[in-house]
């Protein structure tokens, strides 16, 4: 096993379904998995995205954040970096990039996308860090701010995990954005247009990491939860 | 994260579903994840355990062979053991052993049990190799072997998963059961009464590989089936 072909995950997208928002990871931990990823912080204190190794928060003011080792986080991803190209794009949206790159590579197993480019009305979105006890997923996510922006250089990146993770991961695509400017980006809702180069790196393995040492999250009975459904609704 | 807080998974159950059996993992390379595991062979050929390092594979026959390093599986998990002990049980059932289980620990990490005692009523299960082209589980495993025995000394090997991986994983038990005496195992399908040692070690890790270099499973279209469905049948 490469370390460039695994795929590192601190916990799951379903434990943030009922509220079980704590920081159970710091980002320097994180960083030792990856120099490159995403990720919220406790209490979804924010879109994390990590690039070159410089963890990048978006608040929900819309700053650009360098954040500490000492930021916590109750899920991301990262993994090493090790791109290769994939294709050139000229003012796809969000759904035909998807498509696009789901053309070219299989379902069957994770891999990232990274797009650096010219991105036209793009949407994103951060959320406000609420602090405990905490809400559920569905209603701390209604307390987010929208970003828009006409046209915008910057990089997107991106995770896609098979259908049958899904609820561990988000099954599809998970894109975050930041922009070359440090001035805006967040987890992407949309774009109409995105001009570029796409580079992707496919991954063998998942390193599905649990916060077994967060009592709240180890007691949590789930079975009362339609956890995809509550993913899908916020996501 | 330490080697022993790990739980190793090569394949998953949901790309069994459409029969896609190839062997894409050799014991030797399983070895190296764990002393300590289960699995199935190349098309359904048999059930394997691995005990002390010791790969034991029981075929549709009801033999207990030991396998070559060059043996081949599509689905496996491995682990290096670190027990601890958990509880002693008496004339439990299968159903009451998860049970009882299930209230001493977290349902929301993976976990390991090893029980060694006496197994009495205890039916297993081996399914006969097929060959490509293969058959769907369902279909290949209705070449299944039963194997029943009143009163066996033996050792159950069991990995529990959260719900939240079924499809990838079994969520809940997987157990299999070899016999001291070497001449008895497979997959359990249950059992009437099993007194003796409980054993536990808990996983903060799933590492989890796919087999990316098959071309089958990669260019596989799972979105036609209700894997979950067709695992519950046939697990």
């Amino acid at each position: 096993m490469s370390k460039t072909h695994t795929l590192y995950q601190h916990g799951t997208l379903a434990l943030l379904v009922p509220g079980l928002l704590d920081g159970t990871i710091t980002m320097k931990e994180l960083l030792k998995h990856g120099d490159t990823g995403i990720g919220t912080g406790e209490g979804l204190d924010g879109e994390l995205i990590i690039l070159d190794g410089v963890p990048y928060q978006v608040d929900h003011e819309g700053n650009v954040n360098v954040v500490n080792d000492d930021f916590t986080l109750p899920f991301a991803n990262s993994h090493f970096a090790e791109y290769k190209r994939l294709t050139d794009i000229e003012e796809l949206s969000q759904a035909e990039l998807d498509k696009k790159i789901g053309a070219m590579t299989s379902a069957n197993t994770f891999y990232s996308i990274k797009v650096h480019g010219t991105f036209t009305n793009i949407k994103t979105r951060a959320v406000k860090k609420s602090h405990k006890p905490y809400a559920t997923l569905g209603k701390t996510a209604e307390d987010q701010s929208i970003f828009l922006r006409e046209s915008v250089e910057g990089t997107l990146l991106s995770y896609y995990s098979p259908q049958i993770f899904d609820g561990a991961a988000v099954g599809g695509f998970h894109h975050h954005f930041l922009s070359d400017a440090h001035d805006f980006g967040g987890h992407v809702l949309g774009f109409g247009g995105a001009t570029g180069n796409v580079e992707i790196q496919q991954f063998d393995t998942l390193e599905q990491h649990l916060p077994i040492h967060n009592k709240d999250f180890m007691n949590y009975d789930f079975s009362d939860w339609d956890i995809l459904g509550e993913i899908h609704n916020a996501e």
